[in-house]
């Protein structure tokens, strides 16, 4: 029996007790998020506590104030069988409907980063079909794998002092480090990384391994994938939504990079070890 | 001489070597992005590189695939000066127009967090002006505080197993766990809990101390205040945006809770220490 929120996948693990084995993956899924028949937001999240967690939301946007403005935060029925786990519709009344009407006509859009706010089958596929598999058949040494981190953490400056930011590194097939960034945010380190090879007209990143200090969620993997990296390295854990954009699209992933050991969680084939 | 990225301020340390002290916030402030005069999005993030941030998040929404499509991203004059630094305009061409039209377009919007996406102050005077300040003249013993992060770890089911997850608890004033959630987003754990007492009629949550698995950013404050908590702590380093909204409101915001020691960023009357 699986405990919610939990998917086992293959692995290959990496160091001195290295080999294939199994690993236990935090799920994340879209979410889509209806108000008063209006799509509203997609958030990724671990399924889970859907009502709760729009209902919170909900709050969090100043759309609800009070627990009488909601009538009801229901699985949509109107969505499709597959479709239906990962749709919430809410419905609010009094004043929060006036609060969601001036929520939805006002101009400051955001995008979804999720393609599409259905299921993930159905968010990688909108995502591949827009962009290439990652090329590169270039091998990269798994104790430059390893040595990745520290590079990282030697380049970091604001970290070291507040112990608040969120560091990426982007690094060369040779192991070395090419560009850092560090920021509050988890996306914008890796954003502010690309967006300056973007704008330098180095895209596809075809030759380049691209490091983060947490975890490996969708979003980042997307990111790397958009600028043609074809090894993403992390910290941390990658979510269940990361490991399947990163299996259907050709990049190797690895994760839990820390001393001598790392799990690689898709295609192996580009990192060498010694054994 | 300040490093970029950083701001000092006084603290005050609880544990052995406690009292007065100051310590070094990662600086957090909104960026608003407009793109070929549209409102596009606010971001919140460690000012510094905005140029790079902007193209690598045009490119991580879609609007952007080449550099040729970029014309130019630069500070917006026509902003007011004070909020000068804090939007940045981005000019796109070819392709990328018709990219960013179907954008603008999309029903899928999602609303900014953050107040107002101009600079930090405004973002606050505008949270302040729709939010009454905490309440809440009760006190929590410093040893109840330091016990926070054990009590929350063992409520975690799930990331004991994966390390990926990202966990929030609601504690009572006798720091006894009222209830907990897990999930691969920051925000949706506490989305979760205070979705729950929202919809249970016991909002606001003004006896109540909310722990966080990871850092305190200005979103999390945000949402604890919209919940009517009046203590916080974060087991990782607050955001320079958290502590001026916890400041300005009147929250208890505690930061790096980590075995007998724990520092106080803001309204430390709430915490009592045996000495």
């Amino acid at each position: 029996m699986e405990t919610p929120g939990i998917r086992r996948v293959h692995v290959q693990r990496v160091g001195p007790a290295g080999g294939p084995g199994t690993a236990a993956l935090a799920v994340e899924l879209p979410l889509e998020v209806r108000v008063n028949g209006a799509p509203f937001a997609v958030i990724m999240r671990t399924p889970g506590d859907d009502q709760a967690l729009v209902a919170g939301f909900l709050l969090a946007e100043d759309v609800v104030r009070r627990a009488n403005e909601v009538v009801r935060i229901e699985p949509c029925t109107e969505a499709d069988e597959e479709a239906r786990d990962h749709v919430m519709q809410a419905v609010v009344q009094g004043e929060a409907q006036a609060r969601l009407f001036e929520r939805l006509a006002s101009r400051r859009q955001v995008l979804m980063t999720s393609g599409c706010g259905l299921c993930g089958r159905r968010t990688i596929a909108s995502l591949q079909s827009r962009v290439d598999a990652v090329t590169g058949a270039w091998t990269l040494a798994a104790t430059d794998v390893c040595a990745l981190p520290l590079r990282l953490r030697e380049a970091q400056a604001v970290f070291e002092a507040t112990g608040g930011l969120h560091a990426a590194g982007l690094f060369g097939r040779d192991g070395r480090l090419l560009d850092s960034a560090e920021d509050v945010g988890r996306h914008n380190a890796v954003d502010k990384i690309v967006g300056r090879q973007l704008l330098a007209g180095r895209l596809p990143l075809s030759e380049a391994v691209l490091m983060v200090s947490g975890r490996a969620s969708f979003e980042l993997v997307q990111k790397a994938l958009l600028a043609g990296i074809p090894i993403m390295a992390a910290v941390s854990a990658p979510s269940s939504l990361a490991v399947d954009l990163a299996e259907a699209t050709g990049m190797t992933l690895c994760g839990f990079v820390r001393g001598e050991t790392f799990t690689i969680y898709t295609h192996p084939h580009r990192i060498v070890t010694g054994a």
